[in-house]
């Protein structure tokens, strides 16, 4: 079945499952206890944290491993409710799980400003730092939007963000895997990750905290993960996120060729069957990603003539599909209604052949002219 | 290796590992999504959620997926922020994933009393009555001990809860798939389940909460579990505690039968050859664990001894056996610094036989003479 839904969540590589499985057998015990068996899977979890940590030019004690992306993201977030200054700069294009965080702290003291987008979907560093105040704690800016791909100019807000003595937290769940992070680079204090994005396992995310940062625990209990994250770790899952990203960076130029070829492939066919096709974002994104509006064509009823032709695409994000209200995010670009609900969103993987993809082109021809 | 710290950790039943196999093969999308590989991994974990609420006598929809009893726990915790009474009343027995997290909240407003013990570790319920204030919004009190297995009268305390207009949380992690649980004639509103210790995997847990309840999410992003967990959800751990659970209530009877036998048996043995070996807690407890003390016998040392012979136990709690601090469960129960740090607690689990315990009764006999 014709998989093109990569943004949504990655299928698991093969070695990543035998890992898995070779960990749950193995190393049986629990990481906090001093036998032997507790030591192989403390040593399984540390073998993670490094590879994890070398994927981004961190120090292994510089990952907390999480639940998830989302998870990283509220612990960022939730972090807020223990300092003085408790305002958040953020942008109008981040995932429900900084926004929709943001919106629920709000009773609890933490306010924020959300800044506009241009119709690529990119911030204007000028406009984050229009947004600092002086009760400002926290900037937080996804890297690679997940709805439309593009890219944040993170490090032109980072040095906005130190000139202001502000720590800078970006959502990185997307981008992991997809192009190279270099957190000393993109000069980040914090950065969200996802397992299930680049192939690894669901349930299992990290948080890069940045030496020194001033960083509470969410879920509080044990003293896993340097007293930042309670709880017996997932550690088959954990030696799986390790595995999955250690292969994808092993061989993220090529995909990354590979998927911005499938792009391109499918963007230009796209264009050549119809005229009127709107295509959201510019080029400076995450390769592999398409989202593209089809006028007078509800991404409902071109998903259900896809689903007939086992195509499997998103309309917007994941998280919303179950819904059919428009996308915040294309929104804030400033894209019209009736559009913005006739958009599709087409993520491929390392996996798609050119052939899947001129498939896809074909099917979607047939559905606009009610063929199919 | 004959491994007896199944209160730290259980093995992942052969079962479980396939059924998890197998959904991370062929339920490759993500839950939200709605085209195929959505519906089929959304399908797994409903099939789950039905085996949960179907082994604790509740209705799917109470139960709620989260990524570990841990973070069960602080859900319920922190949801105290959001509430008008801010005050809770718990026991000093509880796991540090509860007392740990309110001395924490302390700091955001959240206050609670911790009330006494008797040297068997059981609360008695007028305590708990006499610690209600006028703004005490929850009570929070263990099922079973995680470190001697004391069960606690959850039932006499959900008449006070109920009798006072406040919602009773139960820490029922050690408990699932030792004992029945049936949460309507325990009467409680909230109870916190954890995957591992019931040979299903680490790092996914659940959340029991009666219908009604005013809970809010801890951590927030996409709509999942009701808009009450956020975060892609870990799919095939999720199916694999939920074949976990339904295989261990099958054999809920026998497994528990077996596991007091083993402890009888260990108890006796011990109680031969070592004449002043001091047992905690007394036989209201969950089947299967024992807590004992050796004077003049420190356990870290007589952990190291059995390590050697390839036996695993653990002193005191595995979340603290890194330490060498005297167990706090311990000390409430009133047992003096010295035998506390002397304390050994050895949990059985359905592969252990007749024949280990025999060659750990041996083993510990040697180490006490001083020959192994």
């Amino acid at each position: 079945m014709p998989y093109f839904d990569h943004f949504a969540t990655t299928p698991v590589r093969s070695e990543v499952q035998e890992k898995m499985l070779e960990i749950t057998r193995n190393a049986i015990g629990n990481p906090s206890s001093v036998h032997a068996s507790g030591r192989a899977a403390r040593s399984a979890i540390e073998e993670a944290r490094s590879e994890i940590a070398d994927a981004i030019g961190a120090k292994s004690h510089e990952i907390i491993f999480t639940g998830g992306g989302t998870e990283a993201n509220n612990m960022v977030l939730w972090n807020l409710l223990r300092k003085n200054k408790k305002h958040v700069v953020t942008t109008k294009v981040e995932h429900p799980a900084v926004l929709k965080v943001l919106t629920e702290l709000e009773e609890m003291g933490v306010t924020h400003s959300a800044v506009d987008v241009n119709p690529s979907g990119m911030v204007n560093p000028e406009d984050i730092l229009s947004a600092i105040q002086d009760d400002t704690g926290l900037i937080s800016v996804i890297l690679g939007n997940n709805e439309v791909g593009t890219l944040q100019p993170i490090r032109d807000i980072s040095l906005i963000a130190q000139n202001n003595g502000i720590p800078l937290h970006s959502d990185a769940v997307q981008a992991l895997g997809k192009i190279p992070i270099d957190i000393k680079d993109l000069g980040v204090d914090f950065m969200s990750f996802a397992s299930h994005k680049c192939y690894g396992p669901k349930g299992v995310g990290a948080l890069f905290a940045k030496d020194g940062s001033d960083l509470h625990p969410l879920i509080i209990g044990g003293k896993q993960e340097s007293n930042l994250r309670a709880g017996t770790e997932n550690v088959a899952g954990i030696a799986g996120f390790g595995l999955a990203v250690r292969l994808a960076i092993k061989s993220l130029v090529e995909t990354g060729q590979h998927l911005a070829t499938l792009g391109d492939q499918f963007r230009n066919g796209v264009a050549e069957i119809c005229n009127d096709a709107v295509f959201n974002g510019d080029l400076h994104q995450l390769p592999g990603i398409v989202s593209v509006s089809f006028p007078g064509m509800k991404s409902d009823k071109m998903m259900i003539h896809l689903d007939r032709e086992s195509m499997e695409v998103s309309a917007g994000s994941a998280c919303g599909s179950g819904d059919i209200k428009p996308s915040s995010v294309l929104e804030a670009m400033g894209v019209e209604e009736a559009l913005n609900l006739s958009t599709l969103r087409i993520s491929f993987g390392k996996d798609n052949t050119s052939g899947e993809v001129a498939n896809l082109v074909r099917t979607i021809g047939q559905i606009l002219n009610g063929a199919a």
